[in-house]
């Protein structure tokens, strides 16, 4: 039987940018298009030209090779024709292939916000599609409020979905603007809405207010819907939008859905949805959602001892999926519950192999469980975590010992009478019984300390040269006196790009950092062959 | 028509206990306990006595006054005796109100994990439950992977589910352990297994690893089961366990289950929950999701100007749910994005009257904006934020004036050869003409700061003699040389546990932490009439 064609239409860029804390520039909306076009979406919806200068000058050029890319605006105003309407016309100026109206559909709607009546509404909706039509561009109608409208008056909701299909829209979206509607309802009026627009034509845009945004979509397309809009891990007003992260990859590996639809995603762009998604937390700066469904980092993570022993056995039979279709993978972590099991196959993912019997593991399981009630945390990183399993194992050198550092950072006024901040930095390393101290100054604290550190480290300097930090996180473990910090450090090799992990936890935020900065240079070394 | 009663189960204890970076002290586990009390649930669950010490431990006594106090452990052992097994002594001895059997269903589970036959898996579900009944315990079944072992072997899982009813379980729980079951599918094995079982004897425990953990739960709710299991926040392993704090207001408010059902929670339970959900977020050291359903800072929050003014006429057509029904409110913020509306409303929240048409509204519009693109975000920051309408409204008076500041780390052998970090801060500020200089040590650089900032401000001291920090957050903006860290103080008044918020912003770590202590300082003064 052949498979009938879903569409995916990805509003990160517009309904996303709803989202607190958001607020895209020129730049992150194109390398948000260029991720969109790697995944491989239908349509791209960037913003809405005219209402802002941001999405105006992203609107000057057409940003998509593959998907339709979409310009949003409201429907003509009342009262005035097409090209009398300065929104229209910016939106028909816009460089798009597609353009889609956001369209009142609940009568009180159209009475309170809009002050019209709801004839000259349907009136608008007809002129706008006809006006992207004339215009070369394929009309698209977001249904606003469609399911709160339908449920206070069915007919004219009903009315202003036929009057969008009539006009010519290639596509009537139902949109469930507050978020409240339940699957059963979303079922039931997505059937009925078929009576006046073949399902062929209709489009689903759910939020998360209930936490069923996702299924919401899914049933819809149960019912006939042909397109989903959503947005790349969720984001969204309030509670955020469906989250095509998860409804991909659902869609193209579980029945009925993959045996009854087809999308435009190959498998190789299924395969890169966990890098997506993560480059897209790190270019709108968001820690990823380790919990996420399919691409988390801990989406296949086990923890139990119990359990894990098992998995090893037959990991399909504990995995709804094998997690390489989404370019994740299997953890099994080591924790503070970790049995040997567990850490037997952390050690030979990292390529060390040691026997079941070896008394060393034990000792090493006392250190992780010491460890992790300091407050360090192994799972994400991995570079610390090598250098304890290896120092337990005898196999790293003492390159350099660290005798004593000193940072201090001041705020004054300078000789010319600004305000200036300065951090500088003393490192104490014995390297081969000689003692060098080294002096830095830096934009903080840590960046003094990182340059200090790394800046004579004798006949190991060649080995380090090409490192570099390329982020921070900090996090507080407790609160007030009896602060603990976390600090996590990503260093990388600029040449081969690999990149570390590495962890320092102290009551002092300096002193953790040191830790983690330690760690890296000394992972480095080691993996130079130092 | 009366309602049926639908039972919710709470596993955040013991299922809950299989996130990652998650392990409960007893301590933790009596103050989340309590906080189920609150909440309402029917069961809590605590752990599994007899498998580590701080579970043990903590079925030492019964915790629960209301709810069902609930150990969790396996089934009988294959090949053993009720009377021979220690995990099942353990279980017996555990001061718990019920007992919940984990048991294979999946044939494949049967023969792999356990090395067992059928039948004797079946023997294992029955003499489980007769103890239990025996002990005067209330006996649950979790049939693990029952809807992959329906799929695999039907007629085993029902086997299984038969078993555990016909041996007086009082509750056959279908646990969707894998997380992998669509919604279409739970209500067809549901509706199935009731051929066996009959729904009011029937659980639900889904897992979210697609998502549609909650949308599983009500399906099967649907469907005619009459327990949902899940977790507060939805913590678990993976992607976490049915999400309880998303699914009661679902149930409590939404049709057709407000309808259909009645559930354990009283409407102060309710309105209790969102206090509840951040409260255990505070317990277990995680940001809350601002986005979560119903309870997230943001789950009624709006952005875009254009949506605020017109939900300041008409909130309920808004908003799918009253946010105080749940313990929530409307937050219109403010935000790059903000147009006066919002603005206005932020300032009248925080009690500062304004006319629409004051000149200074423009300027604090730029301020914000101005201050938003280098980092800053108000939403967070309620004290910063009233600190600078105030500012611009010509309201607060300087207090003091930081000439400058210095603070050193040193990490060093003492006298006595150990190896000590030390953090000592100088402050300079100018009151009243006459300059102030303060020294103090603290356990790191910001608490130096703090304690050498509030050590001496004249005449202002005793105002602020009641303050103290009680929580810091860190976070850095951009990766790599351009990071900006944006830090953000929690502070306290000790006398009236007044709590404000406070905001600095800089490429200096330090430099940042100590905008958001004058801040702090500064707000105290301004709440004290100084």
């Amino acid at each position: 039987m052949s498979r009938e064609r879903l569409y995916l239409f990805d509003t990160t860029l517009r309904d996303g940018q709803q989202t607190s804390g958001i607020d895209f520039s020129v730049d992150e909306k194109i390398a948000i298009a260029d991720l969109l076009e790697r995944l491989g979406v239908d349509y791209v919806e960037g913003g809405y030209p005219g209402a802002n200068p941001t999405d105006t000058a992203f609107f000057a050029e057409k940003r998509t090779k593959k998907a339709a890319f979409t310009a949003f605006g409201m429907t003509k105003r009342a009262g005035r024709s097409v090209s009398n309407d300065p929104g229209i016309q910016g939106l028909l100026e816009a460089e798009a292939d597609a353009i889609c109206f956001v369209a009142k559909s609940w009568d009180y709607h159209v009475r309170v916000a809009l002050e019209t009546t709801n004839e000259e509404n349907l009136v608008s909706i007809r002129d706008s599609v006809i006006a992207a039509r004339e215009a070369g561009r394929e009309p698209l109608v977001d249904c606003e409020h469609f399911f709160d409208g339908y449920k206070a008056n069915r007919d004219y909701a009903l009315a202003c979905a036929r009057e969008a299909y009539e006009a010519g829209a290639r596509w009537v979206v139902l949109c469930d603007t507050n978020g409240g509607t339940m699957p059963g309802e979303v079922r039931r009026i997505v059937e009925d809405v078929q009576s006046v627009v073949p399902g062929s034509y209709l489009g689903i845009h759910a939020h998360d207010d209930t936490g069923q945004a996702v299924a919401n979509s899914l049933v819809a397309v149960e019912a006939g819907c042909r397109q989903i809009q959503g947005t790349l891990n969720g984001i969204g007003e309030r509670c955020g939008n469906a989250n095509l992260t998860s409804l991909i990859p659902t869609l193209m590996l579980k029945a009925p859905y993959s045996e009854m639809l087809e999308v435009g995603i190959s498998e190789e762009g299924l395969r890169d949805i966990s890098a997506i998604s993560h480059a897209f937390d790190e270019l709108i700066n968001l820690s990823p959602d380790v919990h996420a469904p399919y691409v988390g980092a801990n989406a296949f993570a086990t923890k139990a001892g119990i359990h894990a022993s098992a998995l090893l056995k037959e990991p399909e039979t504990y995995e709804h999926i094998p997690p390489e279709t989404v370019g994740n993978r299997r953890r099994v972590l080591v924790s503070d519950q970790a049995g040997k099991s567990n850490l037997l196959n952390e050690l030979t993912r990292i390529g060390i192999e040691v026997d079941r019997k070896d008394p060393r593991l034990d000792g090493l399981l006392t250190d992780i469980k010491e460890r992790e009630a300091q407050g360090y945390s192994y799972e994400a990183a991995d570079a610390s975590f090598e250098l304890l399993a290896r120092r337990r194992l005898g196999e790293v050198p003492v390159y350099f010992d660290v005798k004593s550092f000193r940072v201090m950072v001041e705020r004054r006024f300078n000789a010319i009478g600004e305000l200036v901040t300065v951090s500088e930095a003393v490192v104490k390393v014995d390297i081969d019984g000689e003692t060098r101290m080294s002096v830095a100054e830096g934009n903080g604290p840590v960046n003094a300390l990182d340059i200090a550190l790394r800046k004579d480290l004798g006949r190991y300097q060649t080995a380090i040269d090409g490192m570099e930090l390329i982020d921070f996180k900090v996090r507080i473990l407790n609160g007030g006196t009896d602060a603990v910090t976390r600090v996590l450090i990503e260093s990388q090799d600029r040449a081969t790009h690999k990149r570390w992990f590495t962890i320092g936890v102290s009551g002092n935020i300096v002193d953790a950092s040191f830790q983690a900065l330690v760690d890296s240079v000394t992972y480095a070394l080691l993996k130079a062959g130092a």
